[in-house]
Order: C-alpha cells, then sequence, then structure tokens
C-alpha cells in the first residue's frame, strides 16, 4: 500500500485522552486499543470531509468493513495521556477505502502509525467490484480522481 | 516477515465463541476484537508450550510489548459463532518474538489471518537487544535454534 | 427486586475463562467487565430454554434494552482464572425481564452477583407496556405464571 | 446509599462523545460502557479535587476496586452524540468511596444514573477497615467530615 497517492489536503486530526478502561495489566494502553484510535479517526474525517462519517455510509445502504489493517507501535501510551490520530486519505482507483494514520503526542513524538484498507459491500451482502456512486461523488467533490 | 521459518511443531490451536458485546453495529465481530483472539491464541500457546504464557514473562521481569500486528478480515463473525486461532511460533534470531495467526471455522472456512511481532523490555523499561535468558531457554527446550 | 418469585428450574450455568484484555492495571478483571459476563450468562440462558436468545428478540423485532443493573464484586478473577455464571430468571406480571446472577469459581467461591431488567422496545422504537406475544409463549412454555 | 449526604460542592463535570466501537448492534451505546463513563467521571472527579486520582492512588500504595456499582439506564446514546458525566462525592464516616453520577445531554435530557462504592486494599491486599491517612486529609482538604 505505499506507493499509492496520498492526497495531501485530505488529512484529519483529532485529538483524544487515553481512558483508564483503555489500560493493559502493564499500565500502557492495551495494544488492541488502536483499532479504535483509528476508527475514531475515520469518524472525524467523516465529519470534515463530509460524505464518509458512518451516517453517511449507513444513509447509502452499503456497508464498508475493514479487510486489512496494518499497525506498529512505537511508544506507549499512559492513563491521562492526550495523543493526536491524523488520519490520510490514500486514494486508490479501485473500490476500496484506504487511510493512513499516526497518533503523535502533542510535542510530536511518535506512538503509533498505520493503515486500514476497507471494501464495500452492497445492501445484499455482496461485494461490490465498481465504487458506488456516493463514493464516486465524494471524490469528486473533494477533487480526488 | 513471509519467509522466517516456521516451526511445524510449534502450533496451538484453540476455540474461542463470539461474544454479544464483541458485535459491531452491523451485527458482526468488530474488527478490532481481533486483537483479542490473537492474544488469546498467543496465551493458549504458550500454556501448551510451557514458558512462554503471560505468568512466565511476568516472573521473568521482562515485558513484551506487541510492536507490529498485521490482520487481513477474509469473512465476518457472528454472534454465537465457534471458530479456532490457529497460533503458530515464527522464528528469527533476534531479540523478538513472532506469531502468524489462522482463525478458521470448525468447517475449515478461513476468517481472518494476521501476525504480531513483540520485543522485550526489561526491567527497567528499556529495549532488550539480545534475547533474555528464560527466552533463549525456551527455544532450547522446543529444539528451536 | 429482592422479592419477586425465582422460578427454581429456569437457571443456566455457563462457564468461562478469564481473558488477558480483560484485565485491568491492577492485573484483576476490570469491574466493568461483568457486564458482558452476565450478557454472556443470559445468552447461554436463552440457549438452554429456547426463545429467548438474542436470536429469537431479534427476529420478533423487538427490542430488549437494558434498563437497571446491579452488581457487588465480592472476589477478584485473574488472568486464566475460570468461573461459572449462573443465570436465574425472575419472574414478573409486568413487561420486563429479570435475571439474578451469581459468579462463582469452579470450587464454589462466591466472586460477584447482581441483576438485570429488561424491558420491551417495539419496532417502533416505543415501551410496550404489555408483554409481546412471544414473551408470552416462553412463559407459557416453561410453565411460568 | 440513598441517605447519606451528598456533598454540594463536591461535583465534576465532564463531557465525552460517544464512538463508533461502543456501541452494540441496536445502534445504540452497549450498556456495559457506562462502567466506562462512570470511571471517566471519577478520574476527572480526581483531578478537579487532587488526591483522589488514579495516579495518587497508585503513589498511595493503595488499591480501590469497586465493590458495588448500580446504573439505571434512561435513554439511548447513539453514535457521535456528546454528554455529561456529573459525579458527585457521598460521604460516608466508614472506609468506602462513594460516587453518584448522572448523565445528561447538553440539552439536559438525562441519559443514565447510578452509584459505585469502593474500598481501600492495603499494599498486601487486604481491605482495609479504617480509612487510609491520603483519604482522610483529602477530606480536610476539602471540608468533608
Amino acid at each position: 500500500m505505499k506507493k499509492a497517492p496520498r492526497i495531501a489536503s485530505l488529512v484529519n486530526e483529532t485529538r483524544f485522552k487515553v481512558r483508564f478502561s483503555e489500560l493493559d495489566p502493564m499500565q500502557i494502553v492495551w495494544h488492541g486499543n488502536y483499532a479504535k484510535y483509528f476508527e475514531d479517526g475515520r469518524e472525524a474525517f467523516g465529519l470534515e470531509f463530509p460524505g464518509l462519517s458512518y451516517a453517511d455510509i449507513q444513509a447509502s445502504g452499503f456497508g464498508m468493513p475493514v479487510v486489512d489493517m496494518q499497525v506498529q507501535f512505537r511508544a506507549p501510551l499512559r492513563v491521562g495521556d492526550e495523543a493526536i490520530v491524523r488520519t490520510q486519505f490514500v486514494n486508490y482507483p479501485a473500490a476500496k477505502i484506504c487511510f493512513d494514520y499516526e497518533i503523535r503526542r502533542p510535542g510530536g513524538e511518535l506512538v503509533a502509525e498505520g493503515s486500514t484498507m476497507q471494501v464495500f459491500v452492497n445492501p445484499s451482502g455482496e461485494l461490490e467490484l465498481t465504487s458506488p456512486q456516493f463514493f464516486v461523488e465524494w471524490k469528486e467533490r473533494w477533487g480526488v480522481r
């Protein structure tokens, strides 16, 4: 996934604070919780660039399951820590939606990075091989081709 | 991680059942929960090949944070579904522990696959560049070199 | 909720094993996870006394949100511990479903106890003041009046 | 717990936003997640009235397990909803810490209410029957007797 064009302007940054319930017995954020932080990033992205939020997708009748997730953990987060998820749209011609993520402390230290790929499932539950109309329109609206 | 030797005999299989609380609004298992299934696989592996369970690692004084996780989601799981995590040790000479995972339905259908890499952190919280003694001994015990 | 008749025969017991991801930084099961164990108990109950599983309720078109939950925590659970959830139906004439729970170690030690109350929401999302037909039939089937 | 004196001034309010990963298949927040919202309330309380945050308690060497939790669910929360946890200290002479909670939408609608009780466990893991010094001092500092 490393050569596809990132669209410089299609980036969202959203801040979060680590909750006690997100810690594991080593007193650091349990690694599985980063899937949640990435998801928060996607949701914030979808609200900043309207048309891709969870509500929009539901309204379209399509599902967008995550089919691939990769995470590299660089430094631990602890209770009360604040961090910023940077979510960047990665453009592919195929019928899928890809994002790259970076999680950093407010001072800039990289905490984690990763990527997700989602595909489209139509209301009958079948994989869509071409991008649905709402996604084509979303791309046009935001100057992605 | 794809060329390292898998040790054919160092494989554990453990079965689980999907819980209601693991579902997302699409009525399928939320993708972030697979980190939990992989972790269950590692724990079952550590019990089958004693010396690598969470209790063993704690007793050693070392931490083993996950530094890389990759998941490919092939088919959804729904409430009440049973599935089997197959956890296979992947041997590297470096000071890290790697596993490959496959999650399948009892009938064999592939649901997800992935991998994790863990490193060693000594009791002072520093990254260990050589394998700690307990891991060297574990490898010897199970014929891994 | 303490005087309503418990139906001695309407009890399910289901066993579970504590997962690493359920621990909190004190190395014990995070207290919020008991809601999950109770839910597992309800689901196992619904499978033993068919007609009240999540699938049955979905098929009925009704929702059954939890409106009250009480938990008393008696002793901690740790990673790898096994425990048994005992879920007992508590009968009320009103349009609600109540359960009492006990979680015990295999040797009998009480770990937690509690109760939940659920109400019925019809497909339009409104609270039902009388028990829906599927619940009336379930009660008749199992000799509850 | 309903007659103990609430200390009018010892109240914290903290706001949160519902995450996608907190939803259940009914598209509402899974009821077990309210334990997390209450915990967030306690943590925010401990930061506003210093001496009771998780870091303070850890530093004291004591544990403060939750031994009782009660929740009444009044109205559902959905993805993206914002809500406010109001956490109020309830004073008891005994060696325990009790809080009452209300979760409301920004417009005032009550979403849930509940309470928790925590006890003190000393560094040897035994229940403390008298309040530890750090809690006595905290009470004095904030005018609670």
